[in-house]
């Protein structure tokens, strides 16, 4: 990495393109008389106050700003944060111009002429884990914050923001600390006989400390309902009208939603936010007995999908009697009907009916079941309602606790944990109590690397170059 | 258009996309109070005073707020602009967020389901106008800022921003009414024979406003020069280098410019900025005899960006003798030696000389010459040198005076000027003077509704739909 912490560093920190307003971040000890090089304000930028907006201008230096006739600007707000009350612990100055590129670009272009240096990607989030003001966690929280898709994933890195996952680090080296302490005194007094009473105290220690990190480790296995939201897969024969029923499921939803575009489309993949949760919604290619090629494909992949699903909506055609292509859906519910959310959705209710609930009288009182009409719309509400009860299941396992989203987490947690369920080993396995503090104190680093009390360039490198430029 | 200006509207102001920061702005009698449902600070926002930052959480609301067991919120930086201190002269509000687009749209969806509306393009500028903070040719001037792409474009929109335009306006519009007063002073004492005396005062006063608008609105064939900047056409017979001396001039200017990347490029055109301007690259076919269908399109092609160049560098190979296919070439640098900037380059100095300035005495000490190596990046300093020299006289042509680069402006001003001319004939064919007066209002009125003080909803909503949201 080879930073240089004592720079001042500027960046532009609203996203790339053009917009109403931009702003570009100034961040170090030379701050605010570099940015008083290139501001005309009604008070010099240096006895401006923290915390407070003032209107100015801002000249643009060229190569050959004193040989111009005219010397360009732009009309800017400008806000001074002192060191330590800001983002980095440094002294912040934010300049906010007009949105249009060129503007922003040349002014980050005055400030690196006037003595600034271009930000490196997360920069000044790393600057406020370097001076104290976050730890390492709390640093990654604030590009989950930005990659939220969904109020499951805010709330999730927001309470990682607060502290809640260090608080939990940190109490696992605590009392990491108060058994090899405990071990320590047994091992300066072996001779009087006091193992016996501490190698109890001390297992049951260890034994909590393992069951809280499996416990957080365990919840790595929900990160994607949190990232990604709830994916519900549409499944069932050809032509019994899948791609209506998510028609009209989108049509019902977006009337829900609020009509600001933005969500990534694509052939197969749909999503509606409902209640604060993404639901993808998947469309499926039928399932059928089939030799070619291509359809094989589509109906693994189809598999694949109902496979990650975490509710499945299974339609029939109503209008039409089962067939032997049916029943491979009978089995699919059969299937996962004790480890998934299934609806059964008999579309076409617009036609005569030709089969009815008792057909799947099999799966009464286990499985919902309900008759809609993608075409007139009918039965869409309570297919909604229904999908928001599952819902309601779901976000009731993930908002109870922290879920753990980061993979580098679940590995320094795994790390540290087989090395306390080692030195667990050595203790009823009676080997010296060296072994064990030396295993709890590998495991006290590990942990210690998670929230960067002991840290290197390489996890440094790879947290902070995942950031955009200018946060 | 149909806008009702009591609403408190709404918007992302920030580009669209993910970065460190994106802001939400509100403005209107009611944003700080729908502001307030939603923010937590440290005093509650009505409180709150003008132009401070104030640090705190936004709280989303969902459809069921009430029935979350927790609600999602993003720390945010919030700042209050009160009324008529504001950029709108309404009151606003600014929300800094994390930005991340789910966070963005999220406080704005609560913002919309706490009362304000979503603002249309441009809709805060224009409530600046309809406020009477700036006129119509300064909120069109907001627009080009934002599009501006070089310091001559920011420059000029900057001037127009401050009144630069607005005030030679008025000044017309003043000269007008004091010769509808004189006009109406005769009328009035038709008989007493002041006829003479004040007939020559008025057509003074008319030859001074007509040589005025004659100006401003010659001032318009030069617009292109400072929103697009000097186009730069590379020409030449196939193979004498054309492509490498491109590439050589980019690099030896992309070491003079800052190397923050966004300009947009494609195959033919590459854009250096040089001491604030841009330079447009233009690369072409080379010009030669031809059948072929491709290729006689190419050489059309290529005469059409010569004809619409500001500058030619006519490229020839210096280790091969000349052929009647440079003949093509000796001609246009005659057709345009009057007309434009031209530089004939020799290139491939490396290799042994096969032509040398004399083969180009016709054009000496009228042309300049240069011999270079793209290869070897000799002589491309010289010619850098030589590009900025035009660039000079170029630019002194349009920093010296306000340019119009508004097709409104100029098609305004030109049916006030007709108006004018038609009085001025009417004046001279000593026609009853209520015939003049009446041309004269027409003009009054043209030039009023450039400045906005006249205004349909049509030409609002030509002008703000050009806007992005948010501004």
């Amino acid at each position: 990495m080879n930073i240089n912490f004592n720079d001042t560093i500027a960046a532009i920190s609203t996203p790339k393109g053009s917009g109403g307003i931009a702003i570009i971040r100034i961040s170090g000890g030379a701050a605010i008389d570099i940015a008083a090089q290139f501001c005309q304000c009604n008070i010099p930028l240096p006895r401006a106050k923290s915390w407070r907006v003032y209107l100015g201008k801002f000249y643009f230096s060229g190569e050959k700003l004193a040989e111009q006739q005219q010397s360009t600007y732009d009309q800017v707000l400008i806000t001074i944060f002192r060191a330590p009350n800001s983002y980095t612990k440094e002294d912040i100055v934010e300049i906010s111009c007009h949105g249009g590129e060129y503007i922003a670009e040349s002014i980050l272009r005055s400030l690196i002429q006037g003595g600034a240096r271009l930000a490196m990607p997360g920069e000044f989030t790393l600057r406020a884990f370097i001076n104290g003001r976050i730890d390492l966690v709390q640093a990654e929280a604030v590009a989950d914050l930005i990659k939220s898709q969904n109020d499951l994933a805010l709330q999730n890195s927001n309470r990682q923001l607060e502290g809640f996952l260090s608080t939990m680090i940190e109490n696992f080296r605590n009392r990491l600390v108060e058994t090899i302490s405990l071990l320590e005194v047994e091992l300066d007094f072996a001779e009087e006989d006091l193992e016996f009473t501490s190698r109890d105290k001390i297992l049951e220690l260890l034994n909590e400390i393992i069951q809280s990190i499996q416990k957080l480790i365990g919840s790595f296995s929900r990160e994607k309902l949190v990232r990604q939201g709830v994916k519900v897969v549409l499944a069932g024969k050809p032509n019994v009208g899948k791609s209506s029923v998510l028609n009209a499921m989108l049509s019902e939803n977006r009337a829900i939603v609020t009509d600001i575009p933005g969500t990534t489309r694509d052939v197969l993949e749909e999503t509606v936010n409902i209640h604060g949760i993404n639901f993808r919604l998947f469309d499926t290619a039928g399932i059928i007995e089939s030799r070619d090629p291509v359809e094989i494909e589509g109906i693994r992949r189809t598999k694949m999908n109902i496979q990650d699903a975490d509710i499945l909506v299974m339609i029939f055609d109503g209008s039409q009697n089962l067939t032997a292509e049916d029943e491979a859906i009978f089995q699919l519910i059969r299937q996962f009907r004790d480890s998934k959310k299934i609806v059964i959705v008999i579309n076409k209710s617009d036609l005569p009916n030709a089969i009815d609930k008792i057909d799947f009288k099999e799966f009464d009182s286990t499985i919902d079941l309900l008759k809609i009409s993608a075409l007139n719309s009918s039965g869409l509400e309570d297919l909604s309602t229904l999908l928001v009860s599952y819902l309601d299941d779901l976000k009731s396992q993930v908002t109870d606790e922290f879920i753990l989203t980061n993979i580098r987490h679940k590995n320094a947690l795994e790390k540290g944990l087989a090395s306390i369920q080692h030195a667990k080993n050595s203790i009823v396995n009676k080997l010296s109590g060296e072994f064990v503090v030396s295993d709890l104190k590998i495991a006290f680093d590990y942990l210690g690397e998670l929230t960067g009390v002991i840290t290197s360039e390489e996890i440094l490198n790879n947290i902070f170059s995942n950031f955009c430029i200018g946060k």
